[in-house]
């Protein structure tokens, strides 16, 4: 198991995933960008818009390397080297406001002391999925953590509660004192059994599809209203603030002069921040903005 | 001249500018909110929402004091202190995309060994206009440049040329190697002539509503359609990736736990990230494209 094996892999994951999403739009297809990075590597970008399901959505792959930034190896405590990096990125936003933003990414990264990568420095896995339901269904976040608990429990007993924890404290708009949704599982740096770690993050990517396409099937039919519209606006607006002050495959895409509009295709098509919005206590909107907080045991 | 008298301006400076902006809105009033600051200070944040003209716009005042965070001391290259500052910081997005977005900001700060600010250690002013048109119009950039200007040479005569490369250098969105809009003028941690300078800041202030509301006059009554407010939309997108990504004053106010709801009054009502939209060469967009540049001389 190489790095080209693995982006190899991580590249029908993408791909799996899209015919998966299309099936479940049943309207829009992907429209597929392929770019090249002039320092090395490249990427798949697809990006699904104005669909029956899906008003915005991308599944990224890339794979790119070179030599790693000064300012980049600083922020990540590593040696200036050749870097290898490869992922899939997905982030979805769907047109109804019953229907959850999800988002997934599983990534492997590799540093060396030459350009062919002979002499390794050192390497590692990592990734995540996250949930961003605009109203927070208990059931369904039921449904969504155990699953996730499912994956976790095929690679180690004590892998879900650490990276349900990681998810929390990572997905969260400190700012607003909020979490971006009601979090998932998120895991970095990971650089024990390398086997077993890649064949739990590729179980990790291939369980985003059943797991979203099952959520889209419950609530894609639910009526909804222009309240209900406005308040995904805004959630929306939340997603973006995370995604620019805090995100760090964002911040890692813009320091290392990526393609941007891969990188901020994690963007809604619409967002909105109306001035210090209120909402009635007891409404749908108000329960939600109680459970997005960290520690919430949903298993 | 004391902070005090300093605040005092300012808050007179935002009483002139929100009357005059109400007066070119010729519908909405602004809505008020006065809040405080647990460690100190605290401020007067005014917000006008779905007007004839402006679809959301704030006048904000502020006057707050308190030790400096460590990390905040560290990046302003600062001791940690007891410190005052004081501003008024000024965003509005239009309803039309003929009108531009603006935006101004001027502030005094002011460090001490103390909490009673008797041992100062430091102070200084800053400031700064610049214009976001969502179709770059020369005559109008012109007139905007040349009206900074005139108040820039009542001053120093090199301070135009001065700040107006610091604009250029400022408000850039370097991941899309693109200005905000057409610059203006920007200066910070100036600390010579405090007399002087002050009375410029002041006169820059009094400038704004001037300068906008004869560029609301020029532009307000213009036919437009759905074209160009989508291009709107898209320019407000860029607008949101600047403040969250490199504006110091929102990075400012998140990291001294401010108010949220005034410090992100910069964001607009609506705006939206179609993926990679393209525009056709000639098109008003392309030749807007085309002048986000640093450097262009306007007077």
């Amino acid at each position: 198991m190489n790095r080209h094996e693995i982006a190899a892999t991580f590249k029908q994951i993408q791909d799996e995933i899209c015919l998966a999403l299309e099936n479940a739009d049943g309207k829009a297809k992907f429209q597929e960008d392929l770019w090249k990075r002039e320092e090395g590597g490249g990427g798949r970008t697809r990006v699904l818009q104005e669909g029956n399901v899906i008003e915005k959505g991308g599944v990224n792959f890339s794979a790119v390397e070179g030599k790693l930034p000064e300012n980049i190896a600083k922020a990540l405590n590593l040696p200036v080297a050749h870097f290898f990096a490869t992922g899939v990125s997905i982030v979805q936003h769907p047109v109804s406001p019953e229907v959850p933003i999800i988002h997934m990414n599983i990534r492997y990264f590799e540093i060396a002391e030459d350009a062919g990568f002979e002499n390794k420095i050192d390497s590692w896995f990592g990734g995540g999925i996250d949930l961003t339901p605009h109203y927070v269904e208990e059931d369904q976040a039921k449904y969504f953590h155990q699953a996730l608990k499912n994956v976790c429990d095929g690679y180690k007993s004590d892998a879900y509660d650490r990276f349900k924890k990681w998810a929390d404290d990572y997905f969260y708009n400190k700012h607003r004192k909020e979490t971006r949704g009601i979090g998932g599982v998120f895991y970095d740096r990971i650089k024990e059994s390398p086997e077993e770690t890649f064949a739990f993050t590729c179980a990790l990517g291939r369980a985003f599809a059943p797991i979203y396409c099952h959520l889209i099937d419950l609530n894609k039919d639910k009526p909804y209203s222009e309240k209900e519209k406005n308040w995904q606006l805004i959630r929306r607006g939340r997603y973006v603030e995370f995604n620019l002050v805090y995100d760090k495959g964002t911040k890692f895409g813009l320091d290392t002069d990526g393609r941007i509009e891969s990188i901020l295709m994690s963007l809604p098509l619409h967002a909105s921040w109306p001035y210090n919005p209120q909402f009635e206590k007891g409404s749908r909107e108000h329960q939600t903005l109680k459970k997005l907080v960290k520690g919430v045991d949903w298993v």
